[in-house]
């Protein structure tokens, strides 16, 4: 096989763990994994399956400065900076390209920073095996999660006939982005139907030739930061990515490419993606409280049950009959809304943003 | 009229305010009231009533240091520290024997640290009407509030007759502790109760002699306070507190007292007993938030009604679809509870306890 490469996409911004998130503090900076920010528990999670010189990570200019303070021991070289956000086929292209320059014949396994994956060996187990599919040079390898719930936030893949040999791996029969409700049931019912985790492997070669004869655009783009990344070109690459289009990797290339194989992951998967989720990342007490305290923090719960509390740095948090909250306190700052609003808090960043308080985002 | 002295009473403890007041920080040094500590507010109110250096503060020796640093232009001759907290009696004792020490003439107000009081010239005024009255030498002065509710958390004076050529002062015909709501609300109906506001005012010898006829015991502690004093002996007057039983003033002295008059105040006043009463101090939003927010503190609410916001420090307190909650930031801890539950704060300070957490008391 030939040598794996991981990329980690640490590029994410968001709204939905504010006050606890920021501009340069976006939630795969947050010691939402055993203490560690999501991005160093990403990077600690591939130890074994690929060399410390093969990991990545691909993230915004703007997160240049904290992700080196994070990361410390990742090499500059390491560490591609996007110009500007583009989505995820950009960001992929540009790994993809460095990655090829490096090592044409390179396998790619491409990694969300900001999931909660669990247990380690199973999740190294199933990038082995998607890995090994990808070996063909052709076959984009996408992961996919059983469904335990009809979740409307996440997209999904249908699952087509099983690979000849390969234990739960499966053609794509198609990509379905985020459903309604009715959909979302009927897609649990049907059982042919798997979460879109986001995460992938494959060739860096076959990716290039995927995005080449399914979006023209991007591929010319991709090219173009392939020659740049050869000649080692640094202005070059950036001016490359920036003639990439907007848009998802699964939008571009997964959704028309010839051969696309996914494989079941048995594993236990959550993008946590917003401070209600915050159960996937910790046990709840008797009752039901998740607490999720990093830095010194703690949570003093009295006659309270169902409320999730985020703290950071030297600060109780004490909450005295109430439910089903959510308390986030931070140095700077301090939200309460209550979890069934957790996933509106953009508008609650706006009203941040209307008030002149872009010092608080 | 002999010379008027000021004692602020800033004794009190408390945990009604926790995690805001703590044990070296008690309700009376909160930025409650225009963003200055409670007993500031109450020695500044005393502007132009009495010269600077007739302004006394009693408090525990606990206090010394924390009140040293917040009122650092007041002597120490005249901040009197009580051996331990003995509830209002003693501290008035100590107060009066040390001020009749230097001036046996001297008029004497007592004034809890606490209170949120206004306007100033109506609040003087009423306490020069008192001592008018008080310059008999021997009426023991107290002020009554027109209740504007069934407040069953306040003590009530029931008004006599009125004082001749006295507008608005009565003799008193009796005392009552804290009533049941239905007590309460006669109270309220028969017009003739007033809250007692535990101001009072008094010549020194009144009260020392009021002290030996209605309590020996407390009369004979303050008669060795008064000896100590004379001698400007300081242990032997820490001691002679010591003798001093543990009551209050009203049920030490008041209720049994020859000579009492109740004085109708005309003025705004809150003892601010609890988060909730901060509506006493800052003016509701537009929807019936408060919010106090002292030293660059500040709360961005959305969508939220009815609740109450008290937060200390560089921090702003973010609310979203919350109501009727009471939410404490300061710096290392944050509290959230229902403002109906906020009566009942003991119950989470002693959890806070017996969870091992004595360095948040």
């Amino acid at each position: 096989m030939s040598t794996l490469h991981a990329v980690v996409m640490a590029g994410g911004s968001g709204t939905r763990f504010w006050p606890a998130s920021r501009a340069a503090r976006p939630k795969q900076f947050l010691p939402l994994t055993d203490g560690k920010p999501m991005v160093q528990a990403t990077i600690d999670r591939l130890a074994g399956l690929c060399g410390e010189d093969q990991v990545w990570v691909v993230a915004g200019k703007k997160l240049a400065k904290p992700l080196t303070k994070l990361l410390p021991s990742l090499p500059k070289e390491r560490l591609l900076l996007e110009p500007e956000a583009r989505d995820t086929a950009p960001c992929i292209a540009l790994a993809a390209a460095t990655i090829a320059a490096r090592d044409p014949a390179a396998t790619m396994v491409v990694l969300p920073a900001d999931h909660v994956i669990a247990p380690v060996d199973a999740f190294q187990a199933m990038l082995r095996a998607g890995a090994a599919i990808a070996q063909d040079g052709e076959t984009l390898v996408t992961f996919g999660i059983a469904p335990t719930f009809p979740a409307t936030g996440y997209g999904y893949v249908e699952c087509g006939e099983a690979l000849t040999g390969q234990t739960g791996a499966f053609t794509v029969r198609r990509f379905r982005e985020k459903p309604d409700r009715a959909t979302a049931e009927g897609f649990l019912q049907a059982g042919s139907f798997l979460w879109n985790s986001g995460i992938f492997v494959w060739r860096v070669g076959a990716i290039l030739a995927a995005m080449r004869a399914a979006d023209p655009e991007l591929g010319a783009a991709a090219d173009a930061m392939l020659a740049a990344a050869q000649k080692g070109e640094k202005t070059a690459l950036q001016r490359a990515f920036l003639k990439a289009p907007k848009r998802s990797i699964d939008y571009a290339v997964m959704e028309k490419a010839a051969k696309v194989a996914v494989v079941r992951a048995p594993i236990r998967w959550d993008d946590v993606g917003s401070f209600p989720a915050l159960g996937a990342v910790a046990a709840p007490d008797a009752d039901g409280n998740v607490v999720v305290a990093a830095n010194g923090a703690s949570c003093l719960p009295l006659q309270s049950g169902g409320n999730v509390v985020y703290a950071d740095g030297a600060r109780t948090v004490a909450l005295f009959g109430v439910s089903d909250l959510v308390v986030v306190a931070v140095d700077d700052a301090v939200l309460v809304c209550p979890k069934d609003r957790a996933q509106d808090l953009k508008a609650l960043v706006e009203h941040v943003r209307a008030s002149g308080r872009t010092d608080l985002l």
